[in-house]
């Protein structure tokens, strides 16, 4: 729910229409989109619920960092079809758009949120500051492995080296994938026990009634794949409205978007925060941007050569990247710790906020 | 007294000099300076301790990193004064260096020189590690903060993003503003215990009589104003020496004025390392940078609107963007454990002979 | 061993021979050097162990730090010396590139593999994490010291500032020296304890007799010399099968040749980690590479204003610094809690597979 392929779908008739028929419609739509925007919205923060409800069940059984996982997994799901389709389209811009959007949204706006909401019912929240490292190592490995192709392919001739660029795509997915299948096998398999909550929640489990696994599982399932129709109503919502309002596509895209269209995951987050349960929130927010970096973006590139008119390549801009390092590295600060509070919940939207004003006012011809 | 606005009163009138009677004067002035510098030294020195002195006492009803923080303030409220005074002569330029030079000094070498000369004294200093990584993620959204107005002003023509950048800044002074209200609250009333220094001090505070803290405050505000007043002195003085010693405007406002300028305040901080009392070295150090970053920076930004002939932007080079980034992150590892020895200090003093080195050799009009 | 000097040997017919008789010649040469290359390899795997056995003899009596660093400073010994013949030929690209290739292989690729194969046989590895911020911090502070000249040498036109350049290389270079020299009285002076393994490793002692100390340093610098040798040999051959490969010099200097000739030390660092010495693992990897950067480079450059044709200079292009930058985050993220495990090995040797193909598709004309 958290990444934004939605647009995909939606936006090229409102670009279209943006340069066509720029104002008039515009003022049109909104309202309707807003009408559009607030029932989806009932209802996802009562599906978030199920979502959590799930999640937790399954939780008693492999643990918290595994329950954020399967979470995240089933978030990041519908998107990656939706990503397909989109790159089918020949969107490219779109999607690294959400990509990049959907992991700035969950380092710094869920986390930030769930660790402020749940900073003001709990003083101070532990958690697991071994998980925390790795997912922060995790992080910035992604970010070396977005940094290098987009460094490429802004010093050097797109003419000369587009075979070169080619290869090295396709040479860092492969590298980005075998290290997320390895990191699957030591998160489950030889060192689950470095992902395990501090104390153990035994007593916040006898809450409801024990659900048989296959109910939890499928519970997950639907309301994740109802949480990604809503988000993709959602999205088409926001992204009209966005336009309507001058924001700008950049904006659009990496900010208004990705909070919207991730709100669902992000609601998950934030309930286990309220729960105390920081290290479900963590897995859901930090596990899910892992994800999108070392499994759906290198996925997407492969896949690019085979269906994607042309190749879907990891360049994104200076401000990008930068936005990214900046977020990993406050990410690590600030999370490292194995503590939280809700001024570190204020630290992290605080940067998000930063950023998502350099986006706002980032020109869109002259970007870098 | 950490950071060098006084040059904004003083430097006109050299800068001048130096385009027109270039060599002639100069010979003659540092010798005159030199003569008045050494009066506000041994003044400084004295005065140092009676800061220190109003600092211990306040901070025995409120805690070390209280006492930090109000030592900063005091500290940087007469400067923030004449900062106002550099605004509204339109002296940005000056005004940007103080600030860079004074956050630099502060992280690097007031707070390297209290690690290694404590450190002479005892083998290892402890103090609290959560307030260091509370100062380093505060430290790092600083530095985010300055890089995107910098970037904005590098990349774009300014012609036609005026409008936008004046709403960046403002928008970004907000931001800060705001994060520095909340980081108050924290501080000072939800998580005083966060900052609380190790073990306590009690004997040390036996040390004198207790003060009342009318007297304590009122030393504190008298002294703080008595060494702005001599900085003020100082820092005309070492302007005058630095330009007769052939440096350039750029070395003389980030490094030279930044330490003459800031030397009563990073003596309190070595003194209170020689004390053993390291959260307080900390709070004074960092503290003062945090205030410099996210209260001094904004405030002047939103004020320029009103009282500068042009608006103030956070529009710095790579070198000193670069520069902060690299401090801050050193200054994270370093002092991210909590304990403290002599060879810290020489690594931050180490790190602020680098940064010193190149902005003595950057060119002057070629400055990226 | 780790850095691969012996290039500027072998290289300078090579190039010659690249833009000569490109092609003809290249396809007969492997085969011979291929030939060559089993020997010292099947050698090296022998000596590796004398080296190690040695090495372990010595830190008996001095500790694993210490172990680690004469280790490291026999390993670079002889290639100090090559690197003295390189610079006296002029070959100043290939040093630099060397220097960065062997801090690159150690800090990511050797640590990265003793991490792995060392977690393959224990499930979790402790170290001291004091020495391991140590390290850190003293890389970031290298970082640093290379983007500054590199910096410069970047922005700035030659001719005006050569002097300026001179300048800055020296000072930085004194002042890198001066920090060396002070971390080794921190080290062996003043905390020695601050790099002590944990738990002491008393039983393993009693492994095989003890040497005399004579005897164990005499073993390590005669090892030392005969692996420097067969590194040569070895750095020649994958010199020559690097290019008859169709790999660029960039990549050879900085990736394959870097790999081949710091093999000895790895190995010695992989073995120690097998039995789970990772003290000394560290003080190998990390220990070599702080002395590559703070002592092995100042001292080539002010060497080389008095036997090089002309003045090298630290200044390595944005990939290198880049590269460099990220492989100290993520080296002080993964390594700063003082436990390895399999898969932060995984995690090192990524980020290096990331940099490699980076480097090996790096158009050489246009490099940024």
């Amino acid at each position: 729910m958290n990444d934004a392929k939605p647009i995909a779908v939606a936006a090229p008739q409102h670009s279209h229409f943006l340069k066509t028929t720029k104002g008039i419609s515009m003022r049109i739509k909104p309202s309707i989109n807003w009408l559009f925007a607030f029932i989806p919205v009932t209802l996802a923060l009562e599906h978030a619920g199920l979502i959590v409800r799930a999640t937790e069940q399954i939780a008693t059984r492999t643990g918290d960092a595994v329950g954020g996982l399967l979470n995240a997994t089933f978030g990041n799901a519908p998107e990656l079809i939706i990503a397909f389709v989109a790159l089918k389209a020949g969107l490219l811009d779109m999607v690294r758009a959400s990509l990049i959007g959907a992991i700035l949204a969950n380092i710094l706006l869920a986390l930030g949120v769930a660790f402020l909401l749940g900073g003001l019912r709990y003083r101070d929240q532990d958690y697991n500051p071994a998980a925390a490292r790795v997912y922060s190592s995790m992080m910035l490995i992604a970010v070396v492995s977005l940094a290098v192709p987009s460094a490429f392919s802004r010093f050097f001739a797109p003419e000369e080296t587009i075979r070169q660029e080619t290869l090295l795509n396709v040479g860092l997915a492969v590298v980005l994938l075998v290290a997320y299948v390895l990191y699957l096998v030591f998160m489950l398999k030889t060192h689950p026990g470095a992902f395990a909550a501090k104390g153990g929640h035994v007593g916040e489990e006898a809450e409801g009634k024990h659900w048989s696994l296959r109910r939890a599982v499928g519970s997950l399932v639907g309301a994740s794949l109802l949480a990604a129709w809503m988000s993709e109503i959602l999205v088409g919502a926001a992204e009209g409205t966005g336009t309507a309002l001058g924001m700008s596509q950049v904006f659009i895209g990496i900010v208004f978007v990705a909070i919207v269209g991730g709100a669902a995951e992000s609601l998950s987050a934030i309930v286990m925060a309220r729960k105390n349960r920081m290290d479900m929130t963590i897995g859901i927010a930090l596990g899910s941007s892992i994800q999108i970096a070392l499994f759906v973006a290198p996925v997407l590139v492969l896949a690019s050569y085979f269906i994607a008119p042309q190749p879907f390549e990891l360049s994104f801009g200076r401000a990008e990247v930068g936005a990214l390092l900046m977020a990993v590295l406050i990410g690590a600060v600030v999370s490292g710790d194995g503590r939280s509070n809700w001024y570190k919940g204020v630290q992290l939207i605080t940067v998000y906020l930063i950023i998502a004003l350099m986006f706002y006012f980032l020109p869109e011809a002259t970007r870098p």
